[in-house]
Formats: structure tokens, sequence, C-alpha cells
């Protein structure tokens, strides 16, 4: 392992995030708050970020070195996050602070704050950017940094399914980053400027625009998007929590009006038939509480845009719905978004290769002199690619089952230690019971929280490179 | 699909049926009870076999015709199983009867009985001998039927496994029968007269060994096991589950005196490991309740033996134990017993494969260039075999969350909706909450008992034959 190399890079991203700072800061600075906090974090930061970068390092980068990377740079960006958090005395302890800087930049928005909006704006400005900067991170991540690595196919989602892939889109890297940060950027200030007209003030317009284009979940609202009690923000957030969960290739393909090869994508068909399915099957089963059919409606796909989004955002507290409409959202929490976008979860294209893995298998039982492929956009994937699809969503299960056991260590119930490890592993928000979008992670010990705050980050980075950055083999000297 | 063999096999089943039901029979002459449940079952069976194996069949027997029989007989064994019970009057629907009827075959033991100690001996009897069925029926499913079949390796977990099978242990197949039906045979009843010195009554002694031998867990007590509450009772009893645990092949070399044979098979390490690791948590987590150790290890040992054979017995109510420790023994439920037993759950030699799966798939990351094979008993493990033991695991999964979304259609809690599924498909009987082992299943409706019935059989016969039968491309006349 070069850890020279290694700490170079993560000294520019420490750089990078000391000015990302300053958009917090300046928020403080307009509504008169203390700025001690972040002039503090800004200078640790960048100093600490200039002094690794002054490292000498041979350029020897391998694959070994870019997920050892990733992982410390999220690991070291999490830590970072938490000091403003920690020095504006609004959190009662470390464990707190770094949950909720985890919960940020994974994009997750489960907080341990009872009262949000006793905050200042500072804070909570830094809270959703944070999600902000998460998403753009995934994005980058995705489409920029591990293809650039040369990472093997199987480790992400990306190229897991041969469907729209965004490096495939455009020739050069360079270019296609730039799209993307534009694309990203574009429709994050549309969405600023449609809440802004709905009636939401410039502050919590922005805040809102980067929490739900990271798919994150926090808000500067106790009661969540439910405060507002407007149709018009609900079905916006609504939507563009969506958008932020469909393959950011797809929207490319959109802009340059190639609806036909859009459209070719089985990610985006199934995507799409889960929200309506499950939006379906919600209606069914809430009609009864709210009165009229536009009403069952918008809290019905409110609440499955914002899971299977994975932002966790909340119109109402769904823990009061029956039983059944709260166990459709635990399944869409862990189904998730699409790969390629800001959202978490298993991903929508690796449930579909599991379920037609399922169905060949079944058919070779019956035919078994028929050899049988799996496809995705009528194209094949490969042996490999199903086995690392197979692989990852037996893992996940694992760390769901193995942080659920530590979490419930706390005596809590399985609904509550169950869903907390999805809820937390797939980067969405709120869980169920005690820990429904009404309540908050507050009354847990700092160890399950700790163990929760990774979940988030193995989620996040979709398991393996924080694997690897455990891994004893990974640390030897080569 | 060549249905004329198919009907003709189902048809030597039935009258084979109808020949264990003069076990009860006998029992409900000897203590003066209605015999006309067995009585009329036994005639139904019996000519609907003679019926049946009239049928003139051309010997066409492949896979497919396998799976699909396998598949039948279980579905009707478990109807006809339900006969005695719908006649005895003791059950209050026909939904009833069939899920007491599936759950005894499929070893599960799970009832939606209130009230056992008012049924007469007859019908509890046939409770438990239908667990000892089954238990044979896999057996014999693993060890004979299925290598006769000439099923392909990866179906099958004995197979999937290079661990000790034993159809590689003696090389006539006949034989391997033979040696298998005496060993279950010749255990059951040491177990029956190891109880009956323990104090029990002959009858109970019976009852509780042909339960135990089978991994069921339904007793004539309400109190199950805790009943008795005498140690020696419950250390015969758990030692005995774990016997009954353990991959048959690995008895077999123990009593041919291959003790080092025995212990180089990795998946009895495994099973060994996890049920210390789980009676030493439990034991931790529950001595504050129960006074002395001895009394700890007592309770905590039996649970665990009792789970992870997937029998569910109980000697108290451990839904009233510490939250962690209820999730320790749902951890274990999953994991289950060894390939090659009468056990269920997914079974700790796939659960061991998938754990050297992720070891290497890190290893492999940061060394891209190592080529490193997955070992079972020092043997390599396939990748097809892999891929098959990952697809297995998922699709588990699968069904547990589908099956524990339509029980939560009852409107029961995420514990008690998940507990249930994974306690039919597992075949283990109690799960967590108001299903727990001093409940019963009685309070579902008819849409959640079918649905755990049909767990119970899919958990029982490894999935996959079941989907065959169901799957529509097996239909078609060829």
């Amino acid at each position: 392992m070069n850890f020279k190399i290694v700490f170079k890079v993560l000294g520019n991203v420490l750089k990078l995030e000391s000015y990302t700072l300053f958009l917090p800061l300046l928020a403080a600075v307009h509504y008169g708050e203390d700025t001690t906090p972040f002039l503090v974090t800004i200078a640790i930061a960048y100093f600490a970020g200039v002094a690794l970068t002054r490292i000498k390092a041979e350029r020897k980068f391998y694959i070994r070195e870019g997920f050892f990377t990733v992982g410390l740079i999220w690991v070291v960006t999490g830590i970072l996050g938490a000091v403003p958090f920690y020095l504006s005395g609004c959190f009662n302890s470390i464990a707190d602070c770094l949950f909720e800087s985890y919960s940020g930049f994974t994009t997750t928005g489960a907080t341990i704050l009872p009262d949000i909006e006793i905050l200042p704006h500072g804070i909570t400005l830094w809270r959703a950017f944070t999600h902000w900067l998460g998403g753009m991170g995934v994005l980058v991540l995705a489409t920029a940094i591990m293809p650039m690595l040369g990472i093997r196919s199987q480790y992400l989602t990306q190229a897991e399914s041969p469907g729209p892939v965004f490096s495939k889109l455009v020739p050069k890297q360079s270019q296609t980053s730039k799209i993307l940060y534009g694309m990203y950027c574009i429709m994050t200030i549309i969405l600023a400027f449609c809440l802004r007209i709905a009636g939401m003030d410039w502050f919590d317009a922005i805040l809102h625009a980067f929490s739900t284009a990271g798919t994150g979940g926090f808000s500067n609202r106790n009661l969540s998007i439910g405060y507002y009690n407007s149709m018009s923000i609900d079905f916006i957030i609504a939507i563009f929590m969506i958008l932020f969960s469909v393959n950011f290739a797809i929207h490319f393909l959109l802009i340059t009006r190639r609806f036909r090869e859009a459209w070719r994508s089985d990610e985006l068909k199934f995507f799409v038939a889960i929200v309506t399915v499950a939006t379906i099957l919600i209606c069914f089963d809430i009609s009864y509480i709210y009165g009229s059919s536009i009403q069952t409606f918008r809290q019905a796909f409110f609440q499955v845009a914002a899971i299977i989004s994975t932002s966790g955002f909340a119109t109402t507290d769904w823990v009061q719905w029956p039983h059944f409409s709260q166990f459709v959202l635990v399944v869409v929490m862990l189904v998730g978004a699409c790969a390629g976008s800001t959202g978490g979860g298993i991903k929508c294209s690796r449930v579909l290769i599991l379920c037609r893995a399922v169905r060949r298998e079944i058919h070779q039982i019956s035919h078994p002199r028929s050899v049988e492929v799996v496809k995705l956009d009528g194209k094949v994937v490969e042996e490999k690619t199903i086995r690392s699809v197979l692989l990852f969503i037996c893992t996940y299960f694992l760390i769901v089952l193995m942080a659920a056991l530590v979490i419930s260590l706390d005596d809590v119930t399985l609904g509550v230690s169950f869903s907390s490890a999805v809820t937390s592993i797939s980067n969405v928000g709120p869980g169920l019971e005690s820990v429904g979008p009404a309540f908050n992670f507050s009354a847990f010990s700092a160890r399950a929280k700790m163990v929760m705050s990774a979940c988030m980050v193995l989620g996040r980075l979709e398991i393996f490179p924080i694997l690897v950055l455990l891994s004893p083999s990974c640390w030897k000297k080569q």
C-alpha cells in the first residue's frame, strides 16, 4: 500500500472541505450568529489539508489504494464535518456529533436532535449542505473516480449492470464530470426556485433543495415537510426526490433527446413499477385515514418517493399507519434508488438481476439442458457480475442482522433494531416505532449510534471499500 | 412432463401414509378414544393410493419430474395429514387443520391451538408422528431419492458442500438408505428410553422422542418441555436436538470410529462455534434473571439448542428475556442446522460458504492479481456452487420479506410479521412478541396461516422444488 499518495489525495479533499464551509459561515454572518464553529473548522481542515498535500509521493495508485482512499476520505470527512456541530454546543456528546455528521454526508438524514428549530441557521444549513456534498461525492465516486481508477466492474453498481452508464455516454472523463456537476447544480437551482415560488422563504428553499438533491432528508423544521402543509411543496419535493433517484445517465439521455434509449433502461422501468405498486398498495391501506382520494394519494406518493429515494422526508407520521403500509415502506427502503443516482439502498438494478437469476434457476431446473443467460437492457449480464450482485445482497443482509443485533443491546424491539439498521445502511433516515419520522435517535446508546454511523458509511460506499479498509491484509506495507 | 409416473409415485407414498396412520389409531384404541378420524383417513389414503398406483406409466423420470414429484408429495401428504385433525372436531377451520398438518410434516412445530392438553391422545401422537415422518422424509430426500434421480449437485445442500456426504460413505444406495433409517430409528428409541428413565411416562416419552428426532417441536403439554421442570429431561432433549441437527454422515463416521474424518468437517466446527457463542452471549444477557449460573446455562443452552436445531421446544417464555437475547435467537433461527440433518434453516454450510466468499471478495480487492478459491473441508468449492448458495440465501430473504409483507396485512408489528415468516421458513415454531413460545398462531387470518404454511413447505424443501412446481413452464406437456 502506497500510504503517501493516499494521504496526499486526502489532503486535497480536506482543503476542498474547508472551502465548502464558507457557505454556512456566510449564513452565520448574515444572521448574526456565532461564527467560531466554522472558522475553527475551516482552519483545521485547511492547514491539515495543506500539510498533507505537501507529502512527496510516488504516483503509484492502484485499485487497492483507490478503495482505501475512498474509504478513508469518507471516514475523515465525516469526523471533520462533526467539528462545527461539536463547537456549536447544540449537541450532547461527541457520538451525537459524529452520528449527525455521518448521517449528513451519507445522505441518510437521521437525527439525534429532539428539537431542530432551536439550532442556528448556520448549523442547519451545514447539515443540509453535507447532504448535497455527500450526494455529489457519491456521483463523482460512481461516475468519475472509480472508472478513472480502472476498478473492476464487479465492485460498482454502475458498471455492474450493463444499463446506461454515464462514462459510456461521453468519451472524455473530464467532460463527463463537468456535465454531471452541471446537471446536479442546475437541478438543485431549479428546485430551489420552485420551492421559493411555492411559498418557502429563500433560506428554507435553498436548504431543502440541498437536502432533496442529495436525497438526504435533513430539514430545519421539526415536522419536516409536513410543517408547510402545502400540496404544491409536497408534490414539488416528491417529484424531485424521484428525479434525483434516477440514474443520472438517464437524465443525460433525456436532455440530449434520446428518449427511446432512456426508456430502454430496464432499471428505470423496474423503479417506476415499484413506485407505482407501492403507492397503490399504500393508497388502499390508508384510504380510511384521509378523507379525499387526492389527499390519500398525496400522502402515499410523498412517503413512497421519500423512502425509495432514501431521502426520508416526511409529511405525516407514517408509523401511525397500519403495519402493512409500514412494511411496504421497509421493503422499499431495502430496494432503494437506481444505480448512478444520489440515492442509497441495495439499488433497483441489483434487485432486478436477483429476480431474473431466480427465474433462470427455476427454468433451468425444469429444462436442465437449456442454456439460459440473464439479460439487462437486452445485454447479457456476465456470470461473475451475477455472483457479485448476489454476494452484495447477502452481505447487505448480513450487515443489517449484525448491526441490528448490536442495536438490540439497547433492549429495543426487533421492529426498532431491524428498521434502524435498514434505515442506516440504506441511508434513508426514519425507521419504525420509536425511531419513526416524528421521533429521533437521541435515546440510543453511544454504541448503537456508532454502529448506525458505520452502517451509513458502509451503505453509502456500497460496503466493499469500507470492508477493504478494515481488512488487515490491506494494511501491510508492500 | 410425464405426469403419469409422477402420480404413480404419489400413489405409493399415499399407500405408505395410510400405514403410518395405524400408530395413532392404535393409541386411540388403547385410550378408548374416537377412532373414526383415523379410520376414514386411512381409507381415503389407501384407496387413493391404490387407484394412483394402477396408472400405467412409461419409466421416463428426469430431474423435472423429480422436483415436481417431491413438491407434489409434500403438498398432498400435508393435506391428507390434516384430515384426522379436521374429523376430530378439535380445530376451528380448514385453514387451521392445514396449518397444523404442514407445521407437523415440515417439522416446524408451530401450533394454532390455544390448549393442547384437551386433545385426545391419538391426535397428539399423530401431530408428533408427522414430525418424525417429515424428518425421515427430508433425510431420505437428501440422501436417497435426490442422488438416485441424478439431480444436479447445486440444488441440494448435501451435494452443495463438499463436506461429508452420506451417499459417498458407502458405495451402494440401498445400503445407504438402510443405514440411515437404522440410525434414525435407533437414535429415536434411545431417546425415548432416556426420557422414560428421566421421569416421563411412556406415552410422553415416545411422543417427545418423535418430536425431537424430527426436530419438530410439538408437545402434548401447553408449557412444552417446561411442564416437566426437570433438569435431566431438559439436558437429554437439548443434547438430542443438537445430535439430530448434525449431518447424519458425521454420525455414521463416528459410529464407524472415523473420528478424525468427522472432526475435519468445517460445517460441524462452525455449528459447534455458533451454539457456543450464542449460548455464552445469552448467558451474559440473562444472568440477572436466573439465580444460579447452572440455571442460567440450562435455560440458555436449551433454548439455543431448540432454535438452532429448528425444533422450537421451550422451557421458558423467552420473549420475556431482554431483546438482545431474542435477537440472538432470531439470527440462530435463520442460520439453522447442518445440511443432511432433520433440521431446517439456511444451513450452516451455506452460511459458512457465504462468509468465506465475502472474505475472498475483500482479499481480492486488495490483491487484484491473486487468484483465490473458496474451500470447504480442504476441498475447492466450485464457482457455480457458490453462486447457487448465494442465490439460495438471497431467495430465502426475498421470501421472508414477501411473506412478512402479507402477514403484516393482519396489522401486526414488524417483530411479529418478520419473526413469523422466519420461524415458518426455517421450520422452527415460535417467533417473537405475540407468537412467542407461550403463545400460538390462532389469532392470525386464514390468509396469513396459508402464507406461513407455504413458507414451511418452501423452507423444508429448500425452496426450489416448490418454485418449480409453481412455474408455468413446468406444467407444459412435452
